[in-house]
C-alpha cells in the first residue's frame, strides 16, 4: 500500500485525489494547498489529514508525493521531494526552463529517486490502443503524424501572460505525443503561428492558433496544430500514417445519440475539456505510477520525457520569432542514468 | 448487342433509359408511353424512336423490353412481350393480385422467354455487399434480420387507394429483401400497422406504419419496419445479425460534410429518396439483365421471386385485418420449371 | 448524510459500493453477503463494517438499503426493508412472479417507505438523452420505437433455467425502455421467439433469440429484439421515429481508434457488457436515488414501474407459447398510492 | 447546344466524354488521341468522329474544345484553341512552368475566349458543400485550414522524373483548395518533405510525402498533408476551423456496410482513386463549364486560379530545396483582364 501525500487541493489535484483513495494500493494520507480551506475539504472527504507541504516531505510514513501545484513550484518540489525520498508523480510542464528543468533533473538523479511526468494523454485509452496498435506492426512504419489539440475556448490573459507561451503551456503535451508515438527526437522544428483568436493575447506576446511541423533523421514528419478555441468543445485527435496503414484516434461525445431532421443529422459534441476526457486517462495514469513504484519498475514517463517536451516548446517558441526551422541537438546534455524518452 | 423497346417514360422510365442507352452492351431502340408527348422527348434525347407499344412488342428486332408503366399493365405486358418472344426486365410488382400474377407466371413460363423482375435493392452496392459477406460465412449463420425502410413523405391519399396497399406497394420491396438474404421461405407472418402518420390514409383503409415479424422453420427471425414518413429522407437500412458477427448496411448520406459547433455536430441527411438512392442500384440491375440474357445466364431476379414477395404481402394484409399470424404455404402451387427465390 | 446498507457484495454489488463510497451525500455503512468473506473484503475496502442482512436491517443507523441479492429474494427483502423503516433501492426484477410482486407492492405502500427499481438503462446518459430530446419536442410525436438488445453471450444453462425465461430476465429491461420513452402501456403484445443460439437453451424450455411488437391505443409501435449472443459485444441501441424526426442512441465503443488498411477500416467494438456499458448509469442511478430521499422527491423508477415491466414479461411468455397476441389490462389492479410508469 | 471537340481519349479523357454526351447542353462532336485506335473506339462508342486535333481546332462547327492531353500540351492547346476562337475548358496543370504558364495565360487573353482549368475538387459535393457552408458563415471567420490529400499508390519513377515533382503534379490541387476555401494567396510557404515510401523516388530528386504550411497576412494558417501512398485508399479530407466551429469533410466510402465481429467493426475503405471519388465532381464541373460558356458567365476557374497554384507550388520546390519559407509576391505580374482566384 503507497501511503501519499498530495500536494495542491486544486481542481487537477482533487481529480487525483478520488484516484489515490480509490486505488487498491494506494491510499491518500495527507493534502496540502496555499489555501488552507482547500487541502482541508478535501483531505476530510477521503478521511486524509491536511497539512503543510513541508510536513508532508518531513512525514517519514508517507511514501509518495503527487505535486499539482502552480507550474512555478515543480522544479523545487521535485528536489525536495526527492531529497526526502519520496516518489513523484509531477504535472507537467518541469518548469518554464529549460536550464532549471535540467538542473531539477539532475538533483533528482543524484536523489535516486523515481520521477514521473504527468503526461496524461499517454494514458488515454485511445491513444494508448494506437501506440499499441503501431507496435504491434499494425500499419508498418511510421511516416506522418498529425496532431489536432484544439481548446474550447482561450484562458484569460493574465493567465497568457504567466504560462510561458502557447508552445510551453499548451503544445507542450503536443509534442510529448509526438515523443510517445515517434519516438526519438526530432531533427528539426518550424514554427508558424498568429493570435487571430483573440488580439489581446498577440499583444502579450504569444499566439492562439500555431502549426508546428517536426522532422526526423529518417524522413518521418509530424504536424501539430493548436488553437486555443475550438468552440464545440475540446477537440484531440491523433492520426498517424504508416506504410501499411492509417491510425486514427477521433473524439469522445458526450453522449451517442444522434437526432435526424429536416435540418439533418445532428450528434453530441465532443467532451467538453481536458477533466471530462482525460478523466480515464488520470486514472490510469496513477495506476501506472503505483505500479511502477511498487513493484519497482521503471517510471512510464521520465523526468527525461518532461524536459525533452520543454527543449521542443523552447525550440518553437525560437522557430516563431525567426521564422525559420531550429535544429534539434541529437544528443543533448543530460543527468547520468536518466535516459531520454 | 441488346436492342431495347422500353415501355413508359415516367419518372422511373428516364432512370432506365440513361442505363439502357449508357450500356456497352445494350442501346435504346424505341419507347412508347400513354402520354406521347413523353416517349418522343425521351426517345429523342438518346436517338431511339417512339412508337406505341404495339409496335414496340411486333418489331422483330427488339429483343428485350423494360416494362416501366402503372402497375395495372404489368400482367398483361409480361404475357405480350414473352409471347412476342422478347425477354422482360419488369419493374414491381408483378400484379396487386396474386391469382393474377401467378396466371401471368405460368404464361410467361410457357412462353420461355426470361422474365426477371425489378427488386432494385438486391443490385444496392451496399446491400450487395452484405449478402456477399454472408455467403462468404463473415457472419456465420444468420439468425435475426431486421429491415429498416422509411419513406420520406407519404404519397396523396389517390395513390393509396389504388396502391394495393403499404405491404404490396411499399413492403413487398422489403418482403424480397428478407427473401435475398434469409433464402426460402418464411413459415409465419404477422402484420401490425396503424394510420398514425395520415389518419386520412387510414380512412382510405390503408395503414402508413407498420411492423411485419417472418419467422422460419429452422428459428430465424426477421423483422420489417415500414413508416411513409422520415421526414429527414429516405431512410433504408439492414441489419443481420449471425452465430459469428452482425451486419450492418447504412443509409447513403447526400455528401460527407460535418459541422461542429456550439449546437452540436450536424452531418448531411440521407440521400433523399429511391431515385437518388438506388440510382447505383438500377445500373448494375441493368447490368445484371443485359448479362443474363445475352449470355444466358438464369436470371438473377425471376418472375417467381416477385409472386413469392406478393404472397407475403397479402399474408401480412390479412394478419394485419385479423390481429392473428398467418402460415405460409411451405410448397406453393407455382408454374413447373419457374422457381421461387 | 445517507448511511447505505449494501446487501449482496456480487459482482453488481462491487458497482454500487464504489458510488454509495464515492457520492458526496451517502456512505457505506454495512454490507451482506450470504459468502462472508464477499461482504468482508468489500466492507474492508471502505471502511464499512460486515454484518448480515438481519443486523443490517435492524440497525437504526441505517437509513437506506440497496438490495443487490438474487432475485428470489427481493420481495421478502423490500418488504422487510420497508417494514424496518429503510428507503429502498432494489435490482430488477421486483419478483418472478407477478402476484408476488403486487404483494410485495402492497406491503410497501403500506409501511409508507419509498422504494426504487433499478432499471439503470433509464439513467444511461445516451439514453437519458433521448429522453429529454423526446421531451423537448426535439422530433415532434413519437411513432414508431425500436430497441435492439443483445448479450455478448448466453449464460449457462443452469442460470437460464433459473431466469424466469428470455422476457422475465432480459427483455424486462427493453419493456422498461419503452415505458420510459412511450409512456402508459401497450393495448397488446406479440411475442416471437427461438432457440437458435444454443437447442439447449430450447430443451430448457426458454428461447434466446426474440422479437416482440408492441402496439398502443394511439396507433404507436415498439418492437423490442432481443438476443443472448452478439459475439462483438454488448449491443444497446434504441432508435425512435417521431413525426418531425428520428433519435438514435447507439453503442458505447470501447475506444475511438480506427485503423484503415487494405482489409478495410477497422474500429472498436461495443463495451463489452452491462458493467462496462452502464458504469456512468449506475453512478446517475445512485444519485437518483440519494437526491429523492434526501430532498424527498418521488422516486423516479417506481415500484410500479417494476411490476408494468413484468406483466409485460408474463404476456410476452404467454404470447410466445400461443402464438396469438395478448392483450393488455388497460386498468390493473394495483396498490393504492403507488402509480404506474 | 455546345459542340464539343475531346482533345484526348485516355482514362481522364473517358470519363469527360461521358459527361459531354451525357449533358443535356453539349454533344460529343469529335474526338481526338494520339493513339488513333483510342479516339476511334471512343468517337464509335458516343456516334462522334474521330479526327486530329489540327482538324479539330480547325473546324468551325466545334464551339468548344476540352483538353485532355499530356501535361506537356496544354500550353500549346489553350493558346491555339483560344486563337482558333473556341473555348477551353483545360485539364491541370495549366504546365510546368510558371513562364510559360504566364506567356500562356497573356495569349488565350489576347484572343478573348473563355479559358476553364479543370480543377475538379472544387466541383466535389462535399468540399462544395464545404464552401458553402463557409460563405454562409457558418462557421464565423476561418482560422486555420488543414488538407490531407494521399494517393493509394505512388506512380512509376518514370512518372515522377517528368512529372514536375510532387508539389506542382500532386499539391497542385490542394494549392487550390486551399485558394478556393481560403480566398487570396499566403504571405508565405514553408515545405518539408521526404521520400520515406520509395528511396528511388528520392533519387530521382523528389519526394513522397509533404507537409507545407501557408501563413496569411491576417493571420490564418492552413497545412497541406500529402503522402503517395495510403494502402488503404484515396483519401482526400479537408477541415477548416473557424471562430464559431469546424467543417469537415470525410471520404466517401466504397459502401456503407460495417461488419461487426470478435476482431472489431470493420467497414468499407474510401473509394480507391480520383476516378472513382471525383466522378460526381467531373460531371458538375462539366455543368458549370457549359452553363458558363453558353450564358456567358465568368469561368468559375479561371487560367489564373492555375497559375495562382503553379506559383504556390514553385514557392514550395523553392521552400523544400532551401529549408527556409518562401514569401510570396503579394501582387503578381499577370495579363489584364484575368483576375486570380
Amino acid at each position: 500500500m503507497l501511503r501519499v501525500g498530495l500536494l495542491g487541493a486544486g481542481r487537477i489535484g482533487q481529480v487525483h485525489a478520488v484516484n489515490i483513495a480509490g486505488h487498491a494500493r494506494s491510499e491518500l494520507a495527507a493534502v496540502s494547498d496555499v489555501f488552507t480551506a482547500a487541502s482541508e475539504s478535501l483531505a476530510a472527504k477521503y478521511g486524509a489529514r491536511a497539512a503543510s507541504s513541508e510536513e508532508i516531505l518531513a512525514d517519514p510514513s508517507i511514501d509518495a508525493v503527487l505535486v499539482a501545484t502552480s507550474t512555478d513550484t515543480h522544479s523545487d518540489l521535485i528536489e525536495k521531494a526527492t531529497a526526502a525520498g519520496k516518489a513523484v508523480l509531477c504535472e507537467k510542464p518541469v518548469d518554464l526552463s529549460l536550464a532549471r528543468a535540467l538542473e531539477c533533473q539532475r538533483r533528482a538523479a543524484a536523489a535516486g529517486q523515481p520521477v514521473m511526468i504527468g503526461f496524461n494523454r499517454r494514458f488515454d485509452p485511445n491513444f494508448a490502443a494506437m501506440k499499441a496498435a503501431l507496435e504491434a506492426g499494425e500499419i508498418g512504419k511510421a511516416e506522418l503524424l498529425s496532431v489536432t489539440s484544439f481548446d474550447p475556448a482561450p484562458p484569460p490573459v493574465s493567465y497568457i501572460k504567466v504560462s510561458g507561451g502557447l508552445f510551453r503551456d499548451m503544445m507542450i503535451h503536443d509534442f510529448d505525443m509526438a515523443a510517445f508515438l515517434m519516438g526519438g527526437r526530432p531533427a528539426t522544428v518550424q514554427a508558424t503561428g498568429s493570435a487571430i483568436v483573440d488580439p489581446a493575447i498577440g499583444e502579450a506576446g504569444d499566439v492562439d492558433t500555431a502549426v508546428v511541423t517536426l522532422t526526423y533523421a529518417d524522413g518521418r514528419i509530424a504536424v501539430i496544430k493548436n488553437s486555443r478555441r475550438a468552440v464545440y468543445g475540446y477537440d484531440q485527435r491523433v492520426e498517424l500514417l504508416g506504410s501499411e496503414g492509417l491510425l486514427s484516434a477521433a473524439n469522445m461525445l458526450e453522449n451517442t445519440l444522434s437526432k435526424s431532421t429536416t435540418a439533418g443529422v445532428t450528434s453530441a459534441k465532443p467532451t467538453y475539456f481536458f477533466l471530462e476526457r482525460y478523466m480515464p486517462a488520470y486514472e490510469r495514469e496513477w495506476d501506472a505510477f503505483v505500479s511502477a513504484v511498487l513493484d519497482g519498475a521503471p517510471m512510464p514517463v521520465t523526468l527525461g520525457d518532461g524536459i525533452a517536451a520543454l527543449a521542443l516548446a523552447e525550440a518553437a517558441t525560437e522557430s516563431l520569432k525567426t521564422g525559420l526551422p531550429v535544429r534539434i541537438d541529437p544528443a543533448p546534455a543530460m543527468a547520468a542514468g536518466e535516459p531520454v524518452a
